[in-house]
């Protein structure tokens, strides 16, 4: 155990084997931390409110929590998240493992979101989204709720596997992205992604099959699927599967 | 008084009845807190600057201040202020009661901002802004105010009463948005926008009047103006005038 | 010296003179600070990770690094850094003099800024950007840096000297922006802008040449070259020689 003198931590907290604590850092009745987690410097866990209902929020073994983050009760995430500092995530969030979430991510709770998702820097995710499995969400994405805000209707956004959302790009209420998509940077989404199709443009528009896009690294392979070639950070059995998959 | 341990509290500061202060806290000198306040961890009060002028931060009865917010001197905030955590409001600022500003939220300062106005996280508010009455903003919106960056000509955005700019909208220097009026996600707004319409696009058009939007509940009413059907969190008798407003 | 009570200041670090540390402030082993600096509360600095390699973080004399910033280890920054709130800086990056970074900002390392630069709040800097002198970047934009993400290619963005780069604006990977060019609010910008020319869009377009843009203030004096008529904040002997550059 590793918790810094100035740290708060709750005799009602439930902290596993070999968890580091960092300074100033406020650890909450309601928290379940796995083993080997780390969490930062002024983080927060645990924060209640009138929807977190007396559950705790349940963090996986080998979590990294960096400075800065607060995590409310009434959540559960797998092992191996990964923050980045000040990020936020509310109640009622269900994660899978091996999350990553970059500085400023929002994620705003009662929503779903698979194994192995990551996140960029400042990624908002808004109530009753649904992630898949294998998604990539990169910097200033916003995925939204409400079809004619203000309103009582909530319809949240769906990205299925492997899909990839590009920088400052903003997913509107309802839509579906379904499976092995790219939507380019700066893209407005008003309509639901087929399935191995390029999205980009304000508004988005079909542009065309992701297998068009070759690696700028001077192969000239196709660069989509990008688990056909991108495997850093990825378990080798899963690895291995991918590499099956693409042989041709 | 529930003022944690930690939280550091100059004998300068003028604190209401039943104010909560969290742990590692810092309200400093120049600040005037009502009854009922409630502060996160994390949070400094009362930031002095050369633009304070000696002046408090005023803030009226019942404010939750969110975790890791940061709000200056000199400026007056009204009754029951909500803020996310990590907002940050700067000096001379002019709000009024019942604001609400989401997580990251960032109030540059020098603006007016009115009652009921509700941002959303990741707002930030430029200078010399002026928001009326029950105005909604969304997610990632920035007001500007630099016609031509940099320069010294500050034309600030006005946003009138009921008025809502939804997600990662750009409200161009010295636009007006007049009442009732809708502005689509996305949008990078360069003209005036008349009362009762809807503008989208880069660069925003104008797309429809309002009340050809239908809501999404299967109800078949128009979305908008949003007073007609969205109540929550108003008080009785503002939602009582609004009804009357729309009876045929 | 007026180190505070509650921080935590490492014996390894390298403390300047008459340097301010804030309530609740982290100063690990890898600092080493100038004179006249003053870091304001709840900031940590010399954060380590796997790749700041035991060297240390350098900032020159008279930083301002206000409250809720994190910089990390193995980053060297000139003189009179200005920061906002909750900024990153992440390791590996070369930060020159006078560099200024609004509350959010976030440089996320491994790349390369000259003098005089000026981020306004909410900017994230993708590793391998190289930013020039007297480059302005306004709030909420995005150097980005893969072309195909998520992928092993990095393709960093150049912004040349006085380049500005207007509100909400995404550089993608690769992309050179030459001097004294003006990138519009709202701008996706995949391609490179020639010295001297407007583009705004998305995807943005050759809109004309920065000389076309009047300044609003009733002078009718052209806007750009931004150096012609601003020069609030910058020493006397730079605008001396800016003002002979333009006279008639």
């Amino acid at each position: 155990m590793n918790i810094h003198d100035t740290a708060i931590v709750s005799e009602h907290a439930k902290i596993g084997k070999n968890v580091t604590i960092g300074a100033f850092s406020i650890i909450n009745d309601n928290v379940v931390l796995g083993n080997d987690c780390v969490v930062g410097a002024y983080c927060e866990l645990g924060v209640e409110n009138s929807q977190t209902n007396g559950h705790p929020l349940v963090l996986g073994n080998s979590a990294l929590i960096r400075s800065h983050s607060v995590l409310y009760a009434n959540s559960r995430i797998g092992k191996n998240l990964q923050t980045g500092h000040r990020v936020t995530i509310r109640e009622q969030s269900e994660i899978g493992d091996n999350f990553q979430l970059g500085t400023l991510g929002d994620i705003q709770g009662h929503c779903k979101i698979g194994n192995f998702v990551k996140c960029h820097s400042n990624v908002h995710i808004g109530h009753h989204s649904k992630v898949g499995n294998y998604v990539w969400i990169f910097p200033y994405v916003v995925l939204t709720n409400d079809p004619h805000p203000p309103s009582d209707v909530l319809l949240g956004v769906t990205l299925n596997d492997y899909s990839v959302v590009a920088t400052m790009s903003v997913i509107l209420p309802g839509v579906t992205i379904h499976s092995d998509t790219l939507i380019g940077a700066g893209s407005i989404v008003g309509k639901d992604v087929e399935k191995g199709r390029v999205y980009a443009g304000n508004p988005a528009k079909d542009i065309c099959a992701i297998t068009k896009i070759k690696l700028k690294d001077g192969s000239n392979e196709i660069a989509y699927p990008w688990r056909k070639h991108f495997h850093r950070g990825y378990p080798s059995d899963i690895v291995e599967k991918w590499i099956e998959e693409f042989k041709v």
